[in-house]
């Protein structure tokens, strides 16, 4: 890619993100950019990665869902401490096969995400590679000043619930790559999958709901998968997770192409991963008031579960019985996956 | 590199930077870290990233090199600004050819910078790449409300400073190379050049005192040679700059290595690019005060050019005659050069 392409991808993302204004003193243009945090609030700061044929494949994302499902992996993270997401630092990594109409598709991508969760791109670095493309974005978000949820807040006598059916992103790539291999014929409602797994949804309201009612214990981001998030909150919190499998949500859709190509759809909700809802614990005793919190707010809410004293750990009741959950996840496309320092 | 790999550098990176207390609520090992921002002060932030047979070659900077010049790519930018660097979230993307053990010598590097500077890791994503090693780093720093200094801010009237030789990282990166195609005998005091670009110096302490003795005017790192950067404050400003080529710092080691070379040192001075000095503009009347503060401080301070009113663009005052001076840099190993979009 020529300099000249480069400059043409800085001055589109410069004519749609570079104005300065509303808390931000200085956006793109200069060494760094300056923005101001209103009084009683903290930053919050999280960077995710996505690499071509690590994350993602040409075959299965446009440069469009690329750039928006990179903004939603990293909104979801703020969701994921009740934050509000507010700003976002793009580093883009070009290699020689993708063009500059792609790069530019890339940050309209981006732009769509940033303009529904009102995230402004206030800096960034484009760079060549020789290989795969890369796009890294870091996000930074406010809350109240100690009041972010954390995954080390569960407690026994919570309860575990989930914000939204697991296992539908892994089920649209399942979709996705079966055409290419197994010339599946789909069927037109499995498409709701592909949306799923290409234009994800991130919590950002219902992350809002559990810190500003004071009701949301423990919270976490499902990006890795219902059984290694559950596994994070158990042994950051030093509790045991009972998840009963017939309460796991998941949409008709999916279990009915699960049952299409033979899979357990268990196992895409536990080790799927890419869902970006939200799993957290509640006080028992205010749980009922969270849902109808929910309800109020048109939110989904499942109870997926308990929290209880024990080995930290995760198991699984279905028919009556218990077993550990294991904790590993799968990666789509290479045996090894990312592993995210605060993700 | 095996999941178990990864796992090894997060705990690593973890042991070394983990810690909450001090302005951070929420460390590493979260959906997202949480600091807290002291009244009065906005926050600075950066990104840079580092790639591979782009930026660097294996040959040419050891792993703990790279992580170091990573950190103070960026600890500059915050500088240039003015700014007081904070945090870090580090991005590293591994290929195959990188041993587990090679990471963390980078990670030692990241941290040694770290140390100096009083940056603390909070965040940051360890993921698999294909083909060459990637490091992006996002830097967060404080600065007063209101006063950052901007590349927009110089004005007719102004002088031009820097704060230190410029020239010394590319003459260093000529030297590395030589050694390899040409096989250059090098003199032991041209070492001083290879430590300049394997082991630069961000100006954090020249920044903080333009800032806070309200004599700096327009501030930019040098990342990309003193003539790209003066071109920037140039087409920001609106002015025109005259930079005197007898003015130019450049060390005695970098004249006499250029001179065995048959190079024009100022080629590397303009164009050469990882120095990390600041350039600046202070105002005539104010630039003796300005001059007396960085020798009180013990730091370098050298006046090399005026601001004019006219067209925008750089020009080159030499031998009683002015010509313009060109903005293109050049790329060390390539023809296509990453493009900052705040650096």
């Amino acid at each position: 890619m020529a300099r000249d392409e480069f400059a043409l991808i800085r001055e589109w993302t410069g004519r749609s993100y570079g104005l300065e204004g509303n808390g931000v003193s200085v956006g793109l243009g200069d060494d760094a950019a300056v923005f101001s945090v209103a009084a009683g609030m903290e930053v919050v700061a999280c960077c995710d990665a996505m690499i071509e044929t690590v994350h993602f494949l040409r075959e299965t994302m446009s440069p469009c869902d690329i750039g928006y499902k990179a903004m939603i992996s990293n909104i979801s993270d703020i969701a994921a401490m009740g934050g509000i997401p507010r700003y976002a630092l793009v580093t883009i990594g070009v290699s020689p096969g993708w063009q500059a109409d792609e790069c530019k598709r890339i940050y309209e991508g981006i732009d769509q995400a940033a303009k529904l969760y009102n995230v402004r791109m206030i800096g960034g670095d484009t760079v060549a590679t020789p290989d795969a493309l890369h796009l890294s974005i870091t996000l930074l978000g406010e809350v109240e000043s100690g009041r972010a949820l954390r995954r080390s807040s569960a407690r026994a006598g919570d309860l575990l619930f989930l914000t939204g059916p697991v296992g539908s992103s892994a089920a649209g790539l399942d979709l996705l790559l079966s055409r290419r291999e197994r010339a599946v014929e789909p069927r037109p409602d499995w498409q709701t999958l592909v949306a799923q797994h290409q234009r994800p949804t991130a919590q950002v309201e219902a992350g809002r709901l559990l810190l500003k009612s004071g009701l949301g214990r423990a919270l976490n981001d499902i990006s890795d998968g219902l059984a290694s998030e559950a596994w994070e909150i158990a042994e950051a919190s030093g509790c045991k997770i009972v998840i009963e499998a017939e309460r796991v949500p998941m949409l008709e859709e999916m279990r009915s192409y699960a049952a299409s190509v033979g899979k357990n759809p268990l196992d895409w909700a536990f080790y799927g991963g890419e869902d970006y809802q939200l799993i957290g614990s509640v006080p028992a005793t205010e749980a009922e008031t969270l849902a109808a919190a929910f309800a109020e707010h048109g939110l989904p809410f499942y109870l997926l579960g308990t929290v209880e004293a024990g080995q930290p750990g995760v198991w699984l009741s279905e028919q009556g019985s218990e077993r550990p959950l294991p904790k590993a996840g799968y990666n789509h496309f290479k045996d090894e996956a990312g592993e995210d320092q605060n993700g």
